[in-house]
């Protein structure tokens, strides 16, 4: 049975990891930035030196291709990104990436005949530090002049950055692939969760990554004094506004677990201690895997919010903010990785992602599928992130055999 | 049966009203204004009319006196104030002096024999435009020099305000009056609320005027991603704050009605969409009659923090802000507005005051007594505000009737 090469694996995530050290197990390897450009340039070095063809596209994203025997063959991209946050860690995106290269080493070194061209990617600031899924987004032509003239991480630094990469404003928006020359994409990362390791699971394929949706909810009663106002007289926003808080929490754990909900921001005005208030506005935010989940939930909870007003003698107004709708995974690319994962006798479950990735932009142009494998404690975005060597190990592996599947299939 | 003049009384509201009328039945007669200014004179000429001693204190305190036989004899303050809110009502603090007026005059003309004199007085700035409480204040010996240095309406305010009512800082200073002279003190005031009103009762005697207790109450649970972090493993510290308002919200009405509490202000930090709260800060103020209920309620409510920060896998601080004692009226003086009221056939009932009137101050140095008429709807501090003719003159020769209750007594 086919395998990775484990050691080749293991030394090159050490290897990487010395690139932008944190000295304490982390890394900071910001897109773009000076460490990142050191990471690239390794990157290429280890295509090279893998005799695979290496590509730079016209929004930096770098990769190694192994040619199938049809010219007309479609490519399969095994990728994720080099790039971390400010002291991250050393798996969040690398193990995806060297994953991607080492399963490509060991089909060239052992000459499998493939239908597909095979591409070990790494896309360019998935993380944000100037634009955030940069790389993906150009490459399925999301990205439009006006995003890259309002950079998250200001236009001096997306400047700075490109000239460092040696692309341009025009080589980024004409970055865009064809997705009829493409024949999927897998993703392998650490789960950033805690959800594996406490089933004790080695893989967890995705389905999705989930929708958001955001409103603000504003409660509205009638302000009084908090002494001569007799409490049973009281339209006070806030009771309104805690009790619709601590309902729709249960309400979403009973009815719609792994589904979440937050209230990250609450203010009560006109905010004085010896005035009732009489408006409360609260930042909504909920969380699911498919729209139709997500529907039930806005639906449910604008209701909820309704009622509890009438309860409490007081008007509510809702209003929408923003929405990213759900990326559902591909089916036969999940069944792959559940082929493959039953192939190496490794537990696996199907799970969503909470978290944005470039499978979730991958998605849109052609069939993807993102898994996970376990991060210790969930911890992530820290120097104490840790995956364990096994579970490297597994993942890589897997993917290998999902390519297999996806072959013979 | 002595009774006062009510249709005198009447005439005087009327007249006084016009005084810095607002043209829609208020009036706009903030302390030391020019319109205040103009009520003052005008009240000096009705004490003069009436052939009663007028004073004016340090403070600028004016006063109409009825002097009894003995020189020697102690002095019973009738009083409240004339000063208004910008665009107040007619009523709040007018009734009280006015009533006073027309008491003294009442026993005046009936040649009524007393044992003790009494003042017709009203206090200067009982409603803060420029320092607040000041002339009751001033008369008990509580103004420092540093409250004359910090007035909340400003020092240009204070000091442009005394010299048009002829004190200043050092006469303000040495307006205190020495208890031993004093006979007690009676005021009564619009109720300013609807529970005269709602249960059809003419008088409401106050047994104390509220004591306020705040604290910051501070939930301290864990930032987390609103995505990734399972809705089971949150410790989310807006959950706790939730549950803790509305728990002490029933506590506080279950079993200590009728004192209030009140959560004026929430934040919740870090205060983003997509991070669950790691911290709530919670205004919490809430007001009793004694000493012993508030100590209570204080036990109650940090111990009820606890326990919701313990069910919420939270920690809690409290720390403590403002205290104002409770101001029990004098039982003396509470029995001898209740004998009015009987032998006057008016119902009467017991109720805290939940604001400040100068009643509390005056309690700290003579045996004090506030009671209440109906306010129409409660509605004060505005045009609108409205007590019934027939209300006016209960209050009036409730006060009557009380001076000659203590008299006889």
């Amino acid at each position: 049975m086919l395998n990775i090469n484990d050691q080749r694996l293991l030394n090159d995530l050490d290897e990487l990891a010395r690139i932008g050290s944190t000295g304490d197990g982390g890394v900071s390897r910001p897109a773009l930035s000076p460490a990142d450009v050191e990471g690239r340039a390794w990157f290429k070095r280890q295509i090279e030196a893998a005799g695979l063809e290496f590509h730079q596209d016209g929004t930096g994203n770098l990769s190694g291709v192994l040619r199938c025997a049809d010219p007309q063959a479609k490519t399969l991209i095994l990728g994720s990104h080099l790039d971390s946050v400010p002291n991250g860690g050393r798996f969040d995106g690398a193990l995806g990436v060297l994953s991607a290269l080492e399963v490509v080493r060991t089909l060239k070194e052992a000459g499998t005949e493939l239908p597909f061209h095979v591409e070990a990617l790494s896309f360019t600031d998935e993380e944000g530090s100037v634009l955030g899924l940069m790389g993906s987004q150009a490459m399925a032509g999301l990205l439009t002049a006006d995003d890259l003239a309002r950079p998250r991480g200001g236009l001096d630094a997306l400047e700075a950055g490109m000239a460092r990469i040696d692309v341009d404003e025009n080589s980024i928006l004409n970055a865009q692939r064809d997705p009829q020359t493409l024949a999927g994409y897998i993703e392998v990362h650490i789960e950033q969760g805690t959800r594996l390791e406490e089933a004790g699971i080695d893989i967890g394929v995705v389905t999705a990554m989930v929708g958001i949706r955001s409103f603000n909810v504003q409660f509205l009663g009638e302000a009084a004094h908090a002494g001569t106002m007799p409490m049973l007289k009281r339209r006070d926003a806030l009771w309104g506004g805690s009790d619709y808080i601590l309902r729709a929490k249960r309400h979403v754990m009973d009815d719609y677990t792994p589904g979440v909900v937050n209230f990250g921001q609450i203010n009560a005005k006109p905010g004085a201690f010896n005035i009732v208030p009489a408006q409360v506005d609260l930042a909504l935010e909920f969380r699911h895997g498919t729209d139709e989940e997500m529907d039930a939930m806005q639906r449910d909870l604008l209701a909820m919010a309704a009622t509890v007003a009438q309860e409490h003698g007081l008007s509510v107004r809702t209003s929408p903010l923003d929405t990213l709708q759900p990326a559902p995974m591909d089916a036969t690319m999940m069944a792959a990785i559940e082929t493959a994962a039953d192939a190496l006798g490794l537990s696996h479950t199907r799970l969503l992602s909470f978290a944005g990735h470039d499978a979730q932009i991958m998605s849109r142009i052609t069939p993807s599928v993102l898994y996970f494998v376990p991060s210790v404690k969930g911890i992530s975005h820290n120097p104490a992130e840790y995956t364990a060597p096994e579970d490297c190990i597994n993942g890589a592996n897997v993917m290998l055999h999902a390519v297999l599947a996806l072959a013979s299939g």
